[in-house]
C-alpha cells in the first residue's frame, strides 16, 4: 500500500466554508472577514456578545527535548483538537503561522501532518492572509526611517554602529546575513554595517504576538529601542514617529486568522515568534479569542518544554493572565532512544536498555510542566507501527512514579480516531485544579531570574556571565528594564546550551553570551550560544522541486 | 466653505458588496475570490460563459508632458469611467495598483482624487490584495537561489560582478541603494556588490502584467535572464529550477481584482510596472478582462504619452493585441503655462502668451496618438477654477488645427457628472475606425527601432550610443534578443533626455548611455539618463503623520 503524502491528503480535502466552521463555535458571519472561501480574519468588534461567556480549558501541548527523528508536536495538537471534537467537546486550536522562507529550504510542512493537518495547506504555508509580509513591511519601514533620519542631519544623534533593529525578509537568504549598506556617495546613506533577519525573527512579530489589540500594539512599537546614540542613550520608534504608520500597515494583520482542520475543527492560526529568540507561540489575541468561543482551546508552544512551555509560561501567560488547565508532553520511543545514545539510523528494533538512558530526558520536562510550572500532566506518545510492547511499558512504569499517565496516539495516521484516548485524558485533567506558577519573579533581579531558570527548569548549577553580558545586564537594569520577563535564546536540542548533550544532564553551567532589550515587545532576550536569525538554503532547495502544472495547481510543497 | 481630503472622502463613501459590482458586468458570484467585503480577484477559468462576448472599446488615458503642477491623469481616467457608466454605458476601469513604499514618502493617493477615487482607498494604497507582497517574495527567492547557488560550488559558473538580477523591497529605502553582500566568511555567501529596488521595479512585475495566465507567466519566469556566467553566456531562472516555485508563490497575484469607484463602476485594479523601466500600464489579464465584461474599458497609461502611452502601443498592445479604440489626452492650464515658462509659484492670473509658448507640448502628444498611433483623440482640460474663457478658447482654436476637440472636465469636484461632455465626445470617436500602427517594427535592428522612436514620438533627430550601449546592442542582437520591442527608460518630464527642456524641443539628439535585456517580460530596457529604481524618503516622510485612532481608524494617510 502505497502512503498519501501531506499535501496529497491535504488536497483531497472537503473543506467547510469557513463561515460554517466559525457558526461551530459561535462565531456569526458578521465578525468574519472572508479570504476567500475557506480562511477569515475575525473582527473582534463585532464580538461583543460572547464577552461574557466563561473562557474554556486551555491544552497546552509541549513536547521532550527535540531530535532529528521528529516528535510531531504539531500533528499531535491538531490530532488532539480533532479528538476532543470527536468526544462532543466545542473545541478550537490555536496554532501558529508558518515562516515562509524555510518552505523553499528543506521539505517540510509547519500545519501538522498525515491526516491531522489544518488546511487549506498551501494558502497556509505559503502568502496566507498576509500577516508576516504586513510584519516585513513595518519592520522595513521604521528601518528605512532610522537611516533616513541620520541620513537627513542625524538630529537624534544615533550611532550609526549601535544600530540593533534590522531588516528583514520573509526568505532563506544567507548573503543578507552581514552586509555594509549606505554606499556610493553621500546621497545614498551613511556607510554602516548592517545585518538581515527572517520576518519571524523581527520584534514586530514578537510585538503583534504579546497585544491584545491594535491600540496596545501601537503602544508597543512605539517602545522598541533601534539602537543608541553616541552618548549610549536608548533611541526609541516613537522618538522617530515611525509607530502610527507601522501599527497602520498592521491594522489586518493583528486579527487572528480562523481556518480548518482536515476534519472541520476551528483553528486559529496566527502570528508566529522566532522560538528561538522570542517567545515562540501563537498569538495573544487569537488564543484568548478561542478561549472565549470554545470549551477546549489546545495551543502549541515551540520546540521543547524547556524553550517553547517556559515562554510560553514566564511570558505569554504572564502578560496575557492565561491559565493552562492541562499540558501535554510529546515523546516518541524512537526520540527517547535517541537521547539514550543511538544514532538516527539504528532506531529500528526493540531497544529496552537506550530507552531507559533516554527516558530521564522526558522525566526532566514531566517534572517541569507539572512541579515547577503546577500544571496537571500528561505524556502523549506518538506512536510508530515499530514501537514494541516492553518499550511502551517501561515508559508508562516510569511515568506512573511522578503519577503521570501516558497515553499513546496516532494522529498522523488515523486523524481525531486516533486521539480519543488522550483527549479523554485531557478532558479527566482539566477538572483537577491547576496552580500556574512561573520560574521567576519580575522583580527579580536579572541574573537571579537566570540563576532559578536554570535551577528549576534546565536542572543545571548556575550561570556563567560573559563581561559584555555583566555589562549590558547593568546597563538595562540602569536603564530601567530590570523588571522585565526572560526570553532565553539557547539551543532547542539539549536541556544544556550544548547541542551535543542529550538525555537529562546535571551540574552544568549556562554561559550567557550576550544581552539585548525588545523593550517593544517586553521582554529581554539571553544569549546562550550564536543564534542564527536567517537560515540558509541547503544545495538542493525544496523550491527546485515546487511547480505549477498543467492544470495550474501547485505541486512539490511538502 | 472647507474642502474634505480625498481620504475623507473615500472614508465616508458608501460602498457597495463587490458581488453587486460584479454583476453590473455580468460576473458571478462563482468567480469571485473575496477579500473582505469590497476586493476580490477574479478566477477566470469560472467565466467560460463571457468567451464569445464582443470585446468592449478601449479608451486610453494618457496626458502632456507632466510638470509639477499636477495634470489628475488618474483622476480624469476614474471620472470619464464614472461619467461613462452614468450615461448609460457598461463601463469599467483599469488601472494599476498603487506601490507601497511612496505612501510614506510624499503624500500623495495614486487611486484617484476627490470624487473621482476608487475605492477601500486605505487597503489600496497599502496591501491591498497582497499582490505586491508576493511579487517581491518571488524576486527574492530567485536572488537568494542565485547566490545559495555559488555559494554550493557554482556549478553554472556565474560571475558574481555580472549579476544582473537585484533583490527587492517595497520600500522607500535609499540605504539599500549600493551595498555589498554576503560578508563575513564562507558561511555566509560570496562577498559582492549588490543594489535592492522597489518591488515595482522588479522584471517579475513586467513579467506579471505581461502574463495572460499563470502557465504564460511561469514560461516568461523561466526566460528571465539573472546575469552571464565568467565566459559571457546569459544565465536564466530556469537554469537555477526557480521559476516553478515563483510561479507558485504568484498563482493568486497573477488573477485580477476588482474594486469599485466611488459610483460604483467596476474598476480592475491590478499590476503595476515601474513607468521609467517597464511599460507601467495595468495587467494584460485585467484590461483583457474588463474588455471582455464592459462596452467600454478606461485604462491609463503612466506619466505623458511620449512614455507611458508609446510602451502601451508599442509592448503592451502588441503582445496582447489590443487596439485602444480612443486615446484621451489629458492636460491642464497650468501645466501648458509652465511649459510656457512660467514658474509654479506664479501661475495665477491669465497669460496668454505663456500657455501659447507651452500650447506645442500637448499639439505633439496629441499628434502622436492621432498621427503616429493612428487612434482618434480627444483632449480632456482638467478644469481648475481660475482657468480663463480666453485661456480656454485659445486651447480649443489650436486643437482645431488637428482636428481635435477639446472638452472641459471637472470630475475631481463633481464626478462622474463632471465628466458627461467628455464620455459623449469619447463615445462618439469610438464609432469611428482606429488603425493601430507602431512606432516601429520588431524586425527593424535596435538602433533602427531607437531612430524611429526618437523621431516619430520624441520629436528630435536621432540618437547618439555610448560605446557601451553599442556594445551591449551588438551582444543583445547576437544573443538573439534584437527583435524584442524597446522599453524606453527616458525622463518623464521632457520629450528630450533633458528634465529641463519643456514645451516642444526639436533637432535635438537622445543620448543611449545603458541597454537591459529583460528577457523573461520579453522586451529591451533603454536607459537614456540615470534612473533611480529605489526612492529615498523625505526630511519627514508622511509617515509621521500616519497614524491609528482611538476608534481604531487609520488617520493622515492622504
Amino acid at each position: 500500500m502505497g502512503y498519501k503524502t501531506d499535501a496529497e491528503i491535504a488536497q483531497e480535502a472537503m473543506l467547510l466554508p469557513i463561515e460554517e466552521v466559525a457558526a461551530k463555535i459561535g462565531i456569526e458571519s458578521s465578525a468574519l472577514e472572508i479570504y476567500g472561501n475557506y480562511k477569515a480574519k475575525i473582527d473582534e468588534s463585532k464580538l461583543d456578545y460572547l464577552k461574557d461567556r466563561k473562557d474554556g480549558n486551555l491544552i497546552l501541548v509541549t513536547a521532550m527535548t527535540p531530535t532529528p527523528a521528529g516528535e510531531g508536536k504539531t500533528t499531535m495538537a491538531v490530532g488532539l483538537g480533532d479528538a476532543l471534537q470527536r468526544i462532543g467537546k466545542k473545541t478550537a486550536i490555536a496554532l501558529r503561522e508558518p515562516s515562509l522562507g524555510p518552505v523553499f529550504g528543506i521539505k517540510g510542512g509547519a500545519a501538522g501532518g498525515g491526516y491531522a493537518q489544518v488546511v487549506p495547506m498551501e494558502d497556509i504555508n505559503l502568502h496566507f492572509t498576509g500577516d508576516f509580509h504586513a510584519i516585513g513591511a513595518a519592520n522595513n519601514l521604521l528601518a528605512a526611517m532610522i537611516d533616513n533620519h541620520i541620513h537627513h542631519g542625524n538630529e537624534l544623534n544615533i550611532d550609526p554602529r549601535k544600530i540593533i533593529w534590522k531588516r528583514v525578509v520573509d526568505m532563506n537568504d544567507r548573503q543578507l546575513r552581514f552586509i555594509v549598506d549606505g554606499l556610493n556617495g553621500k546621497a545614498n546613506g551613511m556607510p554602516r554595517e548592517d545585518c538581515f533577519q527572517i520576518t519571524v525573527a523581527s520584534e514586530v512579530m514578537a510585538i503583534l504576538c504579546l497585544s491584545n489589540n491594535i491600540l496596545e500594539l501601537k503602544e508597543k512599537l512605539k517602545n522598541i529601542v533601534i539602537g543608541y546614540t553616541y552618548d549610549d542613550r536608548p533611541v526609541t520608534a516613537g522618538e522617530l514617529k515611525a509607530h502610527g504608520a507601522m501599527a497602520a500597515l498592521l491594522k489586518d494583520a493583528v486579527k487572528p486568522n480562523l481556518v480548518q482542520t482536515l476534519e472541520h475543527t476551528p483553528a486559529f492560526v496566527h502570528g508566529g515568534p522566532f522560538a528561538n529568540i522570542a517567545h515562540g507561540c501563537n498569538s495573544i489575541a487569537a488564543t484568548k479569542l478561542a478561549l472565549k468561543c470554545a470549551d477546549y482551546v489546545v495551543t502549541e508552544a515551540g520546540f521543547g518544554a524547556d524553550l517553547g512551555a517556559e515562554k510560553f509560561i514566564n511570558i505569554k501567560s504572564r502578560y496575557a493572565g492565561l491559565k493552562p488547565s492541562v499540558a501535554v508532553v510529546v515523546a516518541t520511543v524512537r526520540a527517547l532512544k535517541m537521547h539514550g545514545g543511538v544514532p538516527k539510523n539504528e532506531l529500528k528494533g526493540e531497544n529496552l536498555e537506550a530507552l531507559e538512558k533516554g527516558l530521564p530526558n522526558l522525566l526532566k520536562h514531566v517534572e517541569n510542566m507539572q512541579n515547577v510550572f503546577g500544571l496537571p500532566t500528561v505524556v502523549a506518545i506518538n506512536r510508530f507501527p515499530q514501537d514494541t510492547d516492553a518499550e511502551l511499558q517501561l515508559i508508562e512504569d516510569q511515568c506512573r512514579g511522578l503519577g503521570v499517565k501516558v497515553v499513546l496516539a496516532d494522529v498522523w495516521a488515523k486523524g481525531g480516531a486516533g486521539g480519543v484516548d488522550l483527549a479523554r485524558q485531557v478532558v479527566k485533567l482539566a477538572e483537577l485544579e491547576s496552580k500556574l506558577s512561573f520560574a521567576y519573579d519580575l522583580q527579580d533581579p536579572i541574573t537571579l531570574k537566570l540563576e532559578k531558570m536554570v535551577q528549576k527548569v534546565y536542572g543545571g548549577k548556575g550561570i556563567v556571565l560573559t563581561p559584555a553580558a555583566r555589562k549590558e545586564i547593568e546597563r538595562l537594569e540602569a536603564l530601567g528594564y530590570g523588571n522585565l520577563p526572560i526570553c532565553m535564546a539557547k539551543t532547542q536540542y539539549s536541556l544544556t546550551d550544548d547541542a551535543k548533550k542529550l538525555g537529562r544532564p546535571s551540574e552544568f553551567e549556562i554561559t550567557i553570551r550576550e544581552v539585548k532589550i525588545s523593550a517593544g515587545a517586553g521582554f529581554i532576550v539571553v544569549l546562550t550560544g550564536s543564534i542564527l536569525t536567517m537560515p540558509g538554503l541547503p544545495k538542493h532547495p525544496a523550491a527546485e522541486n515546487i511547480d505549477i502544472n498543467k492544470e495550474g495547481k501547485i505541486v512539490g510543497l511538502f
